[in-house]
C-alpha cells in the first residue's frame, strides 16, 4: 500500500508533527519519518526529495516553522502532492512567517498547506489523498468522519 | 479516469478559478466546473459535498473569497481531499479573510490550501493526488516541472 | 416570550459562551444552549438552522473558533438575525482567525459580530434586539445601563 | 411599523450607506436618514441616542471610519440594537482602523458589526431584527433568500 | 501652574496609568485622576470635555484599552491638547485596536497617541507641552534628559 | 508669540505636509518650514533638534515615512513636544512602517502621534499645545470646532 | 577586486533588481547577474550556491517574491554574505509573504534583509561589505553620502 | 584582525545580544561591546558611528526594540556595514515595531537585518562579511556548516 513521508525541518518540530504520525497510524497507513533541514542538510534535501516517488512514497507531509523553505522545496523537486504544516517556533512573529512561508507558492509548485500546528489535519489530508484511490483507506475516513460526528453529539448530550 | 470538480462560490470567481480549468485541460485531467455557494445554496452544498465521492469525482477544488466557508464545509461533508482557493474579492481586507477562513481548519477537518488566488497551483496539486497512483499523470507532472525548468533557463539566457 | 438559542463548536467553547448564558439569564431571557458543530455535524447544522424560526426562537447566537464557519452557515439557512462570537481557540492565530470568518460575510447573509471572546456583549445584544420590540425587556437593558454607569461611579469615588 | 436610523459620520460615507437604504426601501421598511459625527457634533450624537427609542425607531444603523467611535457612542446611550459598518476612507490603514474601533467593545456596550463597507448586510441585519417579532418581514427575508439562491442557481445554469 | 487630567475608561487601566502619575509627580506637576468612561458615564464624559479648559486644566491624558473611544471622544469636545495612552486591556487582540482607534482619528479632530501601554511617555509628553511656554518644567525636562543619558552610560560602565 | 517648526524627511513628504502648514496659517500660527533627514543629514538633525528651543520655537512637527527615524531622534534631543506624522511612502508597507517606528518610542521619550498622512492634525495639535497657554489661539481652536460641526450639519441638511 | 553576484527568482524581478545592478555599476564594482530559481531550477541553485565563493565572488544578492526561499536557500550552501530583497509581486500579500519568508531565517543561517523592493540598498549594502576591507570601495560609500547630504540640502534650499 | 562592534540600545537587550558575542567568540573573530542609546545618548551614537571605521572595526551589529532607531542612525552615519538586530522588548507589538522599524529604512542606507531576536545570526553574518576576504574565517563559516549538519543528522538518527 502507499506510504507517507514524515519530515520536518528539526528534531524541536517532533511535539507538533507527531500528531501526523498518530493519526496515520490510527487510520493504518505506512508512515516513515525522518529530520531534513533545508537550510542544514541541503543534500539531503536533495535526495529526499528527487527519491521519494521511486520508493513507494505517494504523499510527503513536511513541517518547519519560522522561514519554513521546506516543504515548498521539497515541492520544487518532488513530482508527489506536498502538505506543509506551519509550525509556531519559539521566536517566530506569532506564527505569521511559517504560514505564508508555506502558503505563497509561486505558480507552478504548489504546497498543499492547513492549520498553523495542524500536523493532525496534514495526516487526514494525506489519507484522504491515499483514499481518493483505494476504497479501504476511503471507508476509514467515511468511519472517522461518524466518530467526530458522535463525540459533538455526546458533548451535546452532556449539556442536557 | 479520475475527475477533478472545480466549485467557487460566485461567478464573479470565474476570472481567478479559470486558471485551475486551464491547467488540468493541458494535463489531460477531466474537470467539470459548477458554483456552489456555501450562503446562498446551501441545499446545493449539502448534495455536491454529499454525493462527489460516488460520481467519480476524486478531487475537489473549491474557491471562495472573504469569510470564505465553501472549502471548508465541503471538507466537512466529503471524505476527498478538498483543495481550498482563496480569492481575493473586492472588499477583502487585503485577502487575509479567505486566507484565514479556508487555511485555519479545525482539527479533524482538512482543507489544503493554496495561496492568495492560487487557482492554477490548485490545478496542479490535484494533478499530484491523481498522479500519487497514476503513472501516466505523474509523468505529466514530471515534463511540467522540466518545462517550468526549461522557461526559467530561456530568460536568463536572455539577459546574458 | 421570545426565546434565544446559544450554540457553540466545540464544547471548549463552552468556557467563553458561558457569560452570553448568564448575561441572559440575569435579564430573564429564556436561553436554550447546544453544541453543533458546522465541521462534524453538519446535518444538525441544517435541522438546526432551518427550523428554529418556527420552535419560537428569535435570535440566534452562535460562537466558534479558528475558522469558524458555525455563524455564518447559521445565517445562510435561518431567516432570524444571527450574532457571532469569534472565540481565541488554542491553535488561533491571536484569534484574527475566527474574527475574519464571521465578520467578512458576503453581500446577502450577515453576521452580527461582536468582539473577540466577547459572548456578553452578544448576550446583551440578543436582549437589546428583543427589546427592540419588548418594552420590559427594554427597560432591563435601560436599567443595566445605569447600574455600567454607577458602577464607574463607585470605582471613581475609591480614587479619592 | 418599525422604523431604521441609518446615520453615518461624514456625507463622503454615503457612497458605501447607500446600500443600507437601497435595501430596506427594497424591503419596505421604514429608514430615516442623517449625518451625525461624533467628533465633529458631540450634541447631535447625544440627541440622537438618548432619544431614538422614544421616536419609533427599533434598530439603528451607524457607518464611519477610520478610528470610527460613532456606531460604539450611540450604543453607549441608546438601548436599542446598534449595527457598526467600517467604512473603508481614503487614509484609512486598509480599513483595519474602522473594523477594530466599531468592532472590539469593551463587555456591556456591545455594537453588532458587519463587514468593512457591508452596509448592505446592515440593511438585511436589521430587517432580520425586525423580521424576529413581525411576520411579514420575516417573510420578505425568506424571499430574499429564494431569490439569492436563484441568482446563483442561474449563474450556474450559464456555465453549462 | 498648570494642571494635568489623567482620566481613563475603567479602574482596570490604572496598573497601566499609574506610571503618568508618579512621572509628572517626579517632575512637580499637578495632577487630578478621575474614572471617566465613554461607554458607561457618556454624561461625565461630556461635563469633563466641555469644561475641563476652564477649570485650569492645560493637558489631557486619557488612557483606555479595546475599541478605546475615550481619548477621541474627549478630543472632540475639548480645544486642550488631549494624550491617548492605548491601553493592552485582557481581550485586546495584541493592543492593535486600541492603538488603531486611537491613534487614527479623522481630520480635525487629533489625539496626541504614545505607545501601547505607553503612561509613562504620556506624562513627559504633557509635561513638555506645559515646558513648551514654562521655563522650570523645560528645566526639568532637560535635567530629566541627562539623567537618561547618565544611567545609560553608568549601564555601559558596568560592562567593562 | 510661539512658532511651530515644521519638519521633513524628504521633499516627497511636502504633498502630505502641507496640510500642517495651511492649517496653521489659517489659525494665525507662525511655522518655519525646512527638510531634515535623519539619514542623509544627521549633522543639520543634531543642530536642529539640540538649539530648536533656544529659537522661539515651542513645538515641533516632524513627518517621515518608511523606517521613519525623524521625529524619534528629534525628540531625543530637543525637550519640546515633537508632533510625529506618519506618511505612507511609496514602498512603505501599507503605512505599518512609519506609523509603528514613530509611535512605539521607548519609556522616557515620547513622540506625539498622529494618524497615518495626518498631517493636518498635527498642525491642530500644535496649535493646541500653544492654546493651552495662550488665550487667543484657545479661542481659534474653540471657534475652529464651530466650524467643523457647521459643516457637518449643512450637509447633514442637505440630506433632507 | 571583489564581485558581486546577484540574481533573482524570476525574469519579472528584474524591473525592481535593477536597481541594485545600476548602484553598483556607479560605484564601480564588478557584477554579474543571473536568474536562478529555488522552485523551478533547484539544479541550478544548488551549483551556484556552492560554488560562488570558488569564483571570485564576495557577495550574493538574491531577489524574490511570495513566499521567496531563493535567499535563504543560497545562505543554506554558500559561506558568503547573502542579501535578501524581498520583492513585491503581484499576488503577495501587501508584500509580507516575500518579507517573512526571507526575514525570519533559523538560528545558524543568516540572511542579510533589507526593505521591501530595496534593491538599491542591497547593492549598497553589498558594497558597503567590499569596503569593509577595500579602502576604496568605502572612500566611494564616503563620498555617496556626502551626495545624499548634498541633494538634501538643495532641496531644503528650494523651499526658501 | 578585523573587529566587530556590538551595541544595543539598552541592557535590557543583553539576554538576546549575548548570542552574538558567544558564536563570534566561538570563531575567534574579536568584539567590542558596548550600550548606545539612539534616544537616550544621542552624542554617543555620533560619535560612535562618525569613528568606528577609524577604530579597527569593520562591521557594527546593533540591537534595538520597539520604535528601534539605533541601527538606522548608525547606518547614517557610518560606512560600514551594519547588521540591524530587532529585539522583541516588552511593550512591543508582537516585535513587529522593531522588525519594521529597523527593515524599512529609505532608499540609500542600508541595514542589513536579521530576524526577530537572532543575534546569533547577526553574528555569523558579520563572520561571513568578514570571511569574504579573509580565507580563515571563511574556512571556519564553512566548518560550522558542516556541524551544523552532523547535528541534523544525528537529530535524525536518533528518530530510528
Amino acid at each position: 500500500m502507499s506510504k507517507v513521508a514524515i519530515i520536518m525541518g528539526s528534531i524541536s518540530d517532533m511535539p507538533v508533527m507527531q500528531d501526523a504520525i498518530d493519526i496515520l497510524k490510527q487510520f493504518n497507513v505506512e508512515v516513515e519519518v525522518d529530520i531534513v533541514s533545508a537550510h542544514r542538510t541541503p543534500e539531503k534535501l536533495f535526495d529526499f526529495s528527487k527519491n521519494a516517488h521511486n520508493r513507494g512514497i505517494s504523499v510527503i507531509i513536511a513541517g518547519a516553522g519560522g522561514a519554513a523553505h521546506l516543504p515548498g522545496m521539497v515541492a520544487s523537486m518532488s513530482p508527489l502532492p506536498v502538505i506543509g504544516v506551519p509550525v509556531k517556533s519559539s521566536n517566530s512573529i506569532d506564527g505569521w512567517d511559517s504560514v505564508l512561508s508555506i502558503l505563497q507558492m509561486p505558480g507552478g509548485v504548489p504546497v498543499a498547506t492547513v492549520a498553523l500546528n495542524g500536523a493532525k489535519n496534514a495526516g487526514i489530508l494525506a489519507a484522504q489523498i491515499i483514499g481518493s484511490h483505494n476504497k479501504k483507506v476511503l471507508d476509514t475516513i467515511i468511519s472517522y468522519k461518524e466518530e467526530l460526528k458522535a463525540a459533538v453529539n455526546k458533548a451535546a448530550e452532556s449539556l442536557k
